[in-house]
């Protein structure tokens, strides 16, 4: 059983708005054991959705829409099913009751729009919506060699959708099929380029089983290696690409630092928990973004006292106490500043570990001796101190994220060899 | 003349890579005045990309296709487009010569696999990849009833796509075609849901002329306006599109704090930066977002002293010199404890502008009095200092983002005022 995906929304087209719900649906989807053939993007209007739904009734047995129903006027989505499926809009009272619960939660009055919303095409079975006005909607169609299409349509608001789609959507797509057995596992490293990882595992990628599959997804600082398996039976399956991570992790230990949706700051976080101990970070060049990746964590503050963003030499002598003559005489981006700024953030606030970063994040403030992408990393620990320096390349934003992971794993590895 | 983008990649059907890159290429395409019909996802595997390109010939006259090459070896692209265009591929001395260059340049040894990306397909012209080692591909194509069919295949990694595109492949598209004028304009609000925001302007666009289109954009904190017009005369449309966005201003100024790809964070340090003054934050609940919002402006350490992360009551007393008997009697998300924040750390910092945060970002530390999404947001500037109460939502990461974006709104309101 294959699914295909339909995004409607002139925004995706002119690309003012990123495609985040195709990525999320398809991966709840194969989280359930479904596959995902393809996911086209089209536009808000009639001819375009109705060739869009011909074409992928073709290709698969249930077709998922998002987007294009909301309460506002761009909005031709349901008008166009009404006409693919040969039916006509009726009010739906249900639907009436679901959006003025909702208001009157909320405190806000009922308008004309979000009454026209309760209208839904005929032969369609409404799907809640607990988080907004438009419900979704799910069709059966009969196919001529027998068997039916299933056609879903959900709003493109990405919370509206991600409720709809975990409570109602793929629960009845479970209960419709039986689905054969995919198994991913995604082993995530930090600090290594592709083509040298690549040459590095060669022959135990060569030597993978036919039914096991390697992909490299490389991200600007990291680079994660999927093996998706398919096979007939879930435990078997389980201990075969299993078997084979492990003989990685032998390859490449050095390199790994977690596992499909973990994430630098979830594994961080999780060592600080397991270890007691406390958080703090001063960030220059990263400027609260290291803060901010730690913070994203729920119950974070278990473990994170805080972190100073000195971005002025001003700051780091008045608020973190660097000395003004190592400044003077190395420069804020130097081992010495680094160094004094972690011990420093790591004393005021009374935290066990502490990171600092201070760096040349660009585009301008290079020089010849210090060229954009010049960084320092500094980790205090219980124990010592120690600061890395790195050249990474001439993108600001790229520059941030790479120091920010580089400066979460060197925190990691101190963690775990404890 | 239309436009389709295939993204190839078995990484983004599982979901686990977002598809960025189609974004990005669909908005620099109507930058330049090209219309993107259509943009679909598929697999990593022959038949799919050969049924893709097929169907895509058949809906467009340029077929962009990103992803799919590289140096490791889950990559089937460049042999089916040898046999979707009937051709073989061949060594390429200049490809192997780049490749050898920004090898040497980092200090690399070239390995077999980078020698083997210096084989191209012989009908196709190539593109220098300035950055990797995989360099692009321009096929053009015969079509049944007269002109030709261009096929431009690039890498996946969006820097090198999206250095390709700008310096090769969008100038080679416009040298080709003679477009139509596409003119977007969007305005950026904050601070109002979509449904009202349309009952206030719902005669505004009823009145709109049929050459202009309006689309709501929702995103969490923000709903974006989009107008796009389409005509013969760049310089009226601009007018026509530039007479309606005037109208609006009068109609809901309050909520409108920019243009098209400003961000609040840009807005800011624009205003700053124009006045000459400096700001210092306070971060509680936002754990650093509005630090690493602002800092992820170049140029930015002009007028950002710094923030601190005062993630615990600790903190907030120990570096801020918050009063613990006011965290004791009101709590840490109360009016006196952010007040306080922002009074302390502009004075602490020497800045003329501070924000402060405090609130329950969840899923956890909600109370009946206070539950997850209180949050209080305190101003201090060089004549006064207040502090506005919000409730959002229950979902953190988005209360995170609305908190800084809301911070960010009251500070520019405040400097557009004086």
């Amino acid at each position: 059983m294959k699914i295909e995906i339909i995004n409607i929304g002139d925004e995706l087209l002119i690309g003012q708005v990123i495609n985040t719900n195709a990525a999320w649906m398809a991966e709840q989807l194969n989280l359930s054991g479904f596959s995902v053939y393809q996911y086209s993007v089209i536009s808000d209007s009639r001819q375009h959705i109705l060739d869009a739904l011909a074409e992928a009734e073709k290709r698969v047995e249930v077709v998922l829409i998002s987007g294009g129903i909301g309460p506002t006027k761009d909005d031709i989505t349901k008008h166009t099913l009404c006409e693919y499926f040969n039916t006509k809009l009726v009010f739906n009272s249900a639907a009436y009751q679901d959006v003025e619960e909702l208001f009157t939660r909320r405190g806000y009055p009922v308008t004309e729009l979000n009454r026209q919303q309760a209208e839904l095409p005929e032969n369609c079975t409404g799907i809640p919506n607990k988080l907004g006005t438009a419900r979704g909607m799910w069709f059966e169609k009969k196919r001529g060699g027998g068997g039916k299409t299933i056609f879903v349509s959900m709003p493109g608001v990405p919370f509206e959708m991600k409720t709809m789609m975990t409570e109602y959507v793929i629960p009845w797509l479970k209960q419709t099929f039986n689905t054969p057995f995919i198994y991913h596992k995604t082993v995530l490293t930090q600090g290594v380029g592709e083509s040298f990882l690549a040459d590095r595992i060669e022959s135990w990628e060569n030597a993978l089983p036919s039914h096991i599959k390697l992909a490299y997804l490389p991200q600007p600082g990291m680079v994660r290696l999927r093996l998706s398996g398919v096979g007939p039976e879930e435990n078997i399956l389980h201990n075969e690409v299993g078997t084979e991570v492990l003989k990685l992790q032998t390859l490449i230990p050095e390199y790994i630092f977690g596992y499909d949706n973990e994430t630098l700051e979830g594994v961080v976080g999780m060592l600080l928990r397991e270890r007691d101990a406390t958080l703090a970070i001063a960030e220059s060049c990263t400027g609260g973004a290291i803060a901010q990746m730690i913070t994203s964590i729920p119950g974070s503050s278990t473990y994170f006292k805080g972190s100073v963003v000195a971005y002025s030499n001003e700051i780091k002598e008045q608020i973190l106490g660097v000395h003004a003559e190592n400044i003077k005489e190395y420069g804020a981006v130097s081992k010495q500043v680094v160094t004094e700024m972690a011990i420093s953030v790591r004393a005021k606030f009374k935290a066990d570990y502490a990171i600092a970063t201070s760096g040349i994040a660009g585009p301008d403030g290079g020089s010849p001796d210090k060229p954009v992408g010049t960084t320092w990393i500094a980790i205090a620990t219980p124990y010592d101190v120690y600061a890395m320096q790195y050249l990474f390349g001439d993108n600001r934003e790229r520059n941030i994220r790479r120091t920010a992971l580089q400066a979460l794993n060197l925190l990691r590895k101190n963690l775990v060899s404890q």
